[in-house]
């Protein structure tokens, strides 16, 4: 088929590219290189051959690349791409084995911050779209192009990017910005995604840290923050909030099914990151089941204190945690705020000042919609083999989507599931890259048709 | 008196001299500037006009700055200075409104590491001893200067150091490195200090940071380390660790009345805390007990995951805290550790990694020494009053000068108790620096005649 050897033909310029994104930095959390990321990602879609538009909400929120090419022979049916531009911070970089924002292929790996999430899938769909053209002159449906810079913050401004472009995104299907590769190759066609809640906690007990000798006398934040997290939590995992559970709708047969037939290689996940058990001990079934259904309570990051080298006798001021909570169908983000609230409140914290950093809700995609089958068979024609997930156990901003768009949304795509994306030698696999780019150019082609 | 009058005619060199101390960095927990500093220091003694001398234990070791000068008229009573050149770390930099090495002088303040803590004191001392070099040409007893630069990290080699030179170091009293002045400015004369253990326990549950996604499978090392923090000590401030308090003698009637006789201003010291209660909720004479003689466990440090700017989805794989423990006598250091480290393994804590820094037990000089009259002599003669303290609530590695040296050990000093040191904004006070030179003076001409 011609559009698949036009891909590999072409695969140099995909890796160029790829390393070019790569080496434009762009994380969100410090606002740092977000307008030049998203200047880089609309010069090569308007070289790819698309109409494109940054668009903007207001003063100081990442900018939405948008992108578009109406099809000459289907012009009635449309695919959309959401991706995103923005990348997590690379921190520790000390123990990166190449400078995060290098691109630095070694064998069958390209290496860097975004090289996985989200570069690496941005640019296979733009590659499968570029191929089209190339090999056609035509693309075989509308395609559109979504891709924002707030994604690793929590997409705070997605929904009001939706509600503003309603009419400019309207589409008859979403191809989500990410896709995993098991273990044994597998790639996985994901129909939904867990929500989050992003939360700040912080004590402060006095006006400025004091010599430690002091602490008979002066309260510690830390101390008093460890009072309150060891309230939210128990050892296995469940969280002790009052009714924090109370909205969550028990695994239907069919989803219950889908997930007994979902592999999920438990030995090589422990081994790749070096562990014996898992929280609560879980095993079998169970260990499938919390991916796709357990809420979460995660400390994301606790900081008080001396924290460098050495020993400094200090009594700090100030103490902070950042918890993410994962959610699941039908938890209402503003709801489980209020009972997070309720909670310290009851518990005699109110002292605590609690920042939301964002709140998303789950969603999930019907699996008897025609889209997953347009999307399977391109997976199952290009990799001989695929997995079909209920839900992931992250979070992206699906929901909106689902509700606004109206459109059923699948993620499919290139990303190794230890491809330590979020963490340091963040890589992408070139081989997954060239594989997906051909089954985005095929799931275009069966999404056209179908 | 000439050498009074010699002290303030000499003082603007005494104030030019401790700023440059400042300005000379010399963070022993980095490793920053330590050489450069004894040698600093080595020189202003030199000129001063006493014999000086770089003492070395092994590489690696920060040297001890020795200098001594024989009296010509009083050859057989020796006075030691200890002190020490290092300081503690300047974190968190952008909380200091100088930069926290510039010696920053604004009215009657001096800003910056170490203006009190401990280089403030140290010129005192030396500019002490100029007056009477300058004023008689002579010493009136024979003098020695002990300054070491690991005091910040908790004098780890102090103890080798002096049982190493314990001939060369021989003397007939110490006046300790550092000496308060309290809200009312009344001078402490202290006889104590506490001991101290620096510990930090860490927590490894995976061989990298993961995306949070995977809490659910994924030990978080954030929730372990404060599972085993949270056994450690009540929320009064009490420790749980079994025997802790096991040697601690009660305080004696004679401590217990020195104690209710020494001023505390409660409320001032709230308000420049910025406190509406303490620890364990103490009132009237249990918070000044406690600063004499209450054990504490307190949080230096806590860090885990992502601290930076706004949210990041991280799971992280190791999480560490810094605790110190203050002791009181009796108190064994090395069996506080077992102790601690029982305490883990019986609470099936066994993963965590305990890292010692330092231990040090406390000490005390008796109240009825000569020495003692001598020093509060010399303050009521300045400052017009004092106050007598049986122990500070801080450490200093006073248990090895009593033991090894023999000699008893006092502080005073020019250290405004609200003076922020180990803090942002430390500064010395330039009224302070004068008084105590001159009492330092006349301490030396009490002591050659007592």
């Amino acid at each position: 088929m011609n559009v698949l050897k036009q891909i590999d033909s072409n695969f140099d310029e995909l890796i160029k590219e790829l390393q070019i994104l790569i080496q434009q930095p762009s994380v969100s959390a410090k606002n740092e290189g977000i307008e030049e990321c998203a200047k880089l990602v609309e010069k090569i879609l308007k070289k790819t051959g698309l109409k494109t538009e940054i668009l903007r909400l207001k003063k100081g929120v990442a900018p939405i690349v948008y992108a578009e090419i109406k099809s000459k022979k289907n012009p009635k049916k449309t695919l959309m791409f959401y991706n995103h531009y923005d990348v997590q911070p690379a921190e520790p970089f000390e123990l990166w084995e190449f400078p995060p924002f290098s691109g630095t292929k070694k064998g069958n790996k390209i290496f860097g911050r975004g090289s996985a999430d989200d570069k690496g899938e941005l640019i296979t769909r733009i590659k499968a779209v570029d191929a089209w053209l190339k090999t056609t002159g035509d693309v075989p449906c509308n395609i559109k192009f979504l891709i924002e810079g707030e994604e690793e913050t929590g997409s705070a401004h997605i929904e009001q990017y939706l509600k503003k472009y309603q009419k400019k995104f309207s589409c008859d299907g979403v191809i989500w910005e990410f896709g995993y590769v098991d273990a044994k190759n597998r790639p996985i066609v994901g129909l939904g995604m867990k929500g989050l809640l992003f939360v700040e906690l912080s004590v402060q007990e006095s006006i400025r840290d004091a010599h430690s000798s002091l602490a008979v006398l002066i309260k510690n934040p830390a101390w008093r923050l460890i009072e309150v997290i060891h309230s939210l939590r128990d050892t296995n995992g469940k969280i002790l909030i009052k009714d924090w559970y109370k909205d969550v709708q028990p695994l239907s047969k069919n989803d219950l099914n889908l997930i007994k037939n979902e592999p999920f290689e438990i030995d090589s996940f422990k081994k790749e990151f070096g562990i014996n058990s898992f929280v609560g001990n879980k095993k079998g079934i169970d260990v499938k089941k919390a991916l796709v259904a357990d809420p979460t309570c995660n400390i994301a990051g606790f900081y008080s204190g001396y924290t460098g080298e050495g020993a400094k006798t200090v009594l700090p001021s100030k103490a902070l945690v950042k918890i993410d909570f994962r959610l699941v169908p039908k938890m209402d983000p503003k709801k489980q705020i209020m009972r997070l609230k309720s909670h310290l409140k009851r518990n005699g914290f109110s002292d605590v000042k609690v920042k939301v950093f964002h709140g998303e809700a789950a969603a999930r995609t019907n699996s008897s919609h025609p889209f997953v089958s347009d999307v399977k068979d391109a997976a199952q024609q290009v990799f001989g083999k695929y997995v079909l997930n209920v839900s992931n156990a992250g979070t992206g901003p699906m929901f909106p989507f689902v509700h606004i768009l109206k459109a059923p949304c699948i993620s499919v795509g290139s990303t190794y599931m230890f491809s330590r994306i979020h963490s340091p030698n963040e890589f992408a696999r070139v081989d997954l890259l060239r594989k997906t780019t051909k089954t985005i150019a095929l799931v275009i082609e069966n999404f056209s048709k179908s």
